[in-house]
């Protein structure tokens, strides 16, 4: 590895699924949800995987400009709509919707990424860098005790990755070159994308984000600066 | 008191000399500086207050639109430049001039600031709402231990305070009413500004900002939602 960590000045870091176990804090609030209202046969795993699969053709309404500029939030409560209609969910107040929606404002952290980050952040910035909104970020960093230096969103620039504006944000804010900056990842697409701009990168695995036995390959060999298996293991390889 | 703190969501606070001690940090960075390169004759009080006090001027240039958006540590350099030639120092390096510049990222805390905050933010989100710019008040939080929940700034909306945009910048975040956000600072002048765009507001005193023996008055009786005496007192006004 090339990479002279001592150069790294920020990390930046996606948040759902790299950060945050969305899936089983989805299915979870689910679950409480249907036992509340007498909702029966909902499958939740499958609930929350057909919620987030169309997380990506939503935000894509935004890049492609069909859509006017939405904050998560608010695809994320069309995407409900959707998705109840789908499941045949019809009696759940406004209020109850509200509050569903707000589940991803409480995901919860994986078991590494709070006391990672506290380790990181003692020689790093560490901050989300995310196309979730910016309160969803803060009330989710106050509920999971992430300890963010600061919160950078897509909304800063009110575009959707992979716009290249969302990986010159940092730098820019920072005073930074790209280089300077490593975007933290359990995607690929992510990390390419960052790589494009200049950007260094960690890849982080999180094998369980989509369920057990639904891990991907791991990355190609040296595709990366760094290939860590949690956030721990992250801090070790970058010697904090 | 007509406040009924259960409403309020968010905390957003001014932060130099508010949360800050920007006049004796300089001081004492200025003087440092000067025992390093041996500059004699130079009062580093008078530089600080000839420093801060062309703060208004370079932003009212932005704010009219005289200059295009600039953030504030580029007006600060711009500012510092002015000051120096004005005490006719003239044997700083580049380097020099932008650690010096950089001393506005490493003002202290008022001893109340971070108890207070941590005691804030148990039951409110607090926030940063300054004419900063992101990495300075990040930075600035990171050396002081300030516990931001999230920092928001005037570099978001690309205009300084007082521009409604600013005020606006919290309720349009967090999807809130705006009396629902409440400003915190020591000055007025910016809680006025607040109260016109419907925001709470809570003065805090802070006399020793601009020297021992040039505090202002208080202000006049039911101005302001609160007036505390720092921010351990403005958390029990707010029973935290």
């Amino acid at each position: 590895m090339e990479l002279k960590s001592d150069s790294v000045k920020i990390l930046t870091f996606d948040v759902f699924g790299t950060v945050v176990d969305w899936r089983s804090s989805v299915i979870a609030e689910g679950e409480q949800l249907g036992a509340a209202k007498g909702i029966k046969n909902v499958d939740w795993t499958a609930f929350a995987d057909a919620w987030r699969a169309i997380y990506r053709p939503y935000m894509d309404q935004v890049s492609s400009g069909q859509m006017p500029w939405t904050k998560l939030d608010d695809l994320h409560r069309q995407m409900l709509e959707e998705t109840l209609n789908k499941f045949a969910i019809n009696n759940l107040t406004e209020e109850e919707k509200r509050h569903f929606n707000r589940a991803w404002h409480r995901l919860k952290p994986w078991p590494d990424a709070v006391p990672g980050l506290q380790r990181l952040k003692r020689r790093f910035v560490v901050a989300t860098l995310s196309n979730g909104n910016i309160s969803l970020l803060t009330n989710m960093a106050k509920h999971a005790g992430l300890p963010w230096d600061c919160v950078l969103s897509a909304e800063n620039v009110r575009c959707y990755k992979p716009d290249a504006e969302v990986y010159r944000l940092a730098p820019r804010l920072f005073d930074l070159d790209p280089a300077q900056v490593m975007m933290v990842a359990a995607h690929e697409h992510d990390l390419q994308s960052a790589q494009k701009h200049g950007l260094r990168t960690a890849f982080v695995h999180r094998p369980l984000e989509r369920g057990a036995g639904k891990a991907s390959e791991g990355p190609a060999p040296d595709r990366y600066d760094i290939v860590a298996e949690d956030f721990l293991d992250l801090a070790g390889r970058l010697g904090v």
